[in-house]
């Protein structure tokens, strides 16, 4: 079958290799659609990253892998002991691959077992005609949700996770730092969860457009003016109760912490890959949070709920459909390259 | 009567002024004891900080101004209007100025006042014979606490909201690095508050000394070994749930991330002037998170309810009893200089 394998850092190649078969309590999927996440960009431009350089301890696989994590298709086959999953079903995949043995997997806290892995990372993706996964982690999808945006599923409990992570109360002000793929996702779940108003603050006046055409109560551009004093403004001095940081830079933070107001939380969402520098002082006057949030432990049914019923949309996220043999070009080069013409890209083994 | 006026930086003045009267709703407190507390020695040394620079808006305050915000003493008369403070009262006060009127402080969160200020540094202090405050701010001391150990009542409302904001479960492991007053106080909050164990991580070999007889399960040297290696092991690998930074510097804050373990809170006591750099790609893995503390709201009854029972122990933290005459020489210098030999230094206005 064909699929794009991470060999290196700028090295991802599209090849033939055999079609996987499930083992004991795995299931094999034909992948209809698989979207390119922000974590795929930086293991080929930066990798590798979260892809294991030693055989990793649950799966024991090293580079070349096949990536690809944010899929949806058809279950074909099932292994053996396999019982609530049948051929036919039309799944997306929680990708996270745990030991179910750790404090944390018994304690249902699996996002921080001590072997945490990824399919797509540590172990073959859905960048290919077939993958094989283990059988909990499928989660089938109604017929309002199409296999293109079943590809939201995953990135979207991402979302729903740094939403919850926020614990914020129902009715309150978020802001969201940068209006790409995560930070639409996380601006629409913060509504479905429960946020009263909901800014988004981007420099791309397309993805601001995207935004508010998506449900932001109000757009900002932080580039010009001062976005913290239209919100101070807007919000009679309140400032926003959460500020969801989508960018990872110092800048996107920078902006978090300003727009933030008193007891506020600071939810980092976006990737910071280099430390960033954090004004404390400013922080503890006005007793400010800074809280994390690593992918996901039970956000896949809200996620494919938001997506049936609509209160999350995606469509208009999805600006381009491509194969697999334009993966690199037309796909992490793009994304790279353009960001200000495109959100999500999505991929077609076929 | 004499009093410590704060003048500019380098400059805290012992001089004869008026006797305050008490206003309506003020009591005037004959001062038995006032602490020597950090932000003193910030004032002092690197002032103003908190110190209005322009008028206080609660206050109309600019300096010069009595400093000391942590003392103890005796109601020696009354204002119109007061009822439920008497004459002869044993009280300790409650040192933050708020309006009763923003909507913090309508929801009772008046530490996030908008227009907050605290008793001797926004208004006279406690560095004098006599203070005037508002009834509101007394506190009843029961026979247990002495006039001594009530200067530590204010403090310790300081640890025990730190406790609090990290929302910990009973049984915690907590980590505390700095063993200096906060620190000391905070561990001992900790374990009042239902902390499993408490470990101390203090690089001065005499404040280590007193963490342990003040009942830290275990104290560390960071400056010997690899003390997250050592609560990793003593933890098997689990770490502290809690680590409270009580100095406000780098090498802590780096210490109180490497010993907090998966969804740890990092709680920022120490007041940390200069900004400090965040490694977020090590917190988010492990959804750690941070958060702030700022003075206290309602942690006054439990401060004076733990230092009456015995749960908090201060006496061995004072290191010096000195008069107002050697504030500056044998208190704020002494402290800047010797830290080593000094934990809490107590001032008699007499």
């Amino acid at each position: 079958m064909k699929a794009a394998l991470w060999h290196g850092r700028d090295d991802v190649r599209i090849e033939e290799v055999p079609e996987p078969t499930p083992r004991e309590n795995e299931v094999k999927i034909g992948v209809k659609w698989c979207g390119i996440c922000g974590s795929d960009l930086h293991e080929y431009r930066a990798g590798p990253m979260i892809i294991p350089q030693k055989p990793h301890p649950l799966t024991g696989r090293t580079p070349p892998i096949i990536l690809g994590h944010e899929f949806s298709g058809d279950v074909v086959e099932i292994g053996s002991g396999v019982k609530d999953v049948n051929v036919g079903d039309r799944v997306v995949v929680n990708a996270l691959i745990y030991c179910g043995q750790c404090f944390y997997c018994g304690m249902g806290e699996y996002n921080m077992c001590i072997k945490l892995g990824s399919t797509g990372l540590a172990s073959d993706g859905g960048f290919a005609e077939f993958v094989t996964v283990p059988s909990y982690a499928t989660y089938n999808i109604p017929p309002e949700v199409t296999y293109e945006t079943g590809t939201f599923v995953e990135p979207l409990a991402v979302a729903i996770r740094a939403v919850k992570r926020a614990r914020a109360q129902v009715g309150n002000t978020a802001a969201v730092v940068g209006a790409g793929p995560i930070g639409l996702l996380v601006q629409q779940a913060a509504a479905a969860c429960g946020a009263g108003k909901v800014y988004a603050i981007e420099p791309l006046a397309e993805r601001r457009e995207l935004a508010k055409k998506l449900g932001a109560t109000e757009v900002f551009d932080p580039s010009e003016g001062d976005v913290s004093k239209e919100i101070h403004a807007l919000t009679h001095g309140m400032r926003a109760d959460v500020a969801y940081e989508c960018v990872g830079n110092q800048g996107a933070f920078d902006t978090a912490v300003r727009v933030t107001g008193r007891r506020g939380m600071i939810v980092m969402v976006g990737l910071a890959i280099e430390p960033l520098t954090v004004p404390f002082l400013r922080l503890w006057g006005h007793e400010k949070e800074i809280t994390t949030s690593q992918g996901y432990v039970d956000e896949f049914p809200p996620a494919i709920a938001f997506l049936a019923d609509g209160r999350v949309q995606v469509e208009s996220m999805i600006t381009g459909k491509i194969t697999l043999d334009d993966l690199v070009e037309k796909g992490f080069k793009e994304l790279i390259e353009h960001p200000e013409e495109n959100i999500k890209i999505v991929v077609s083994p076929q």
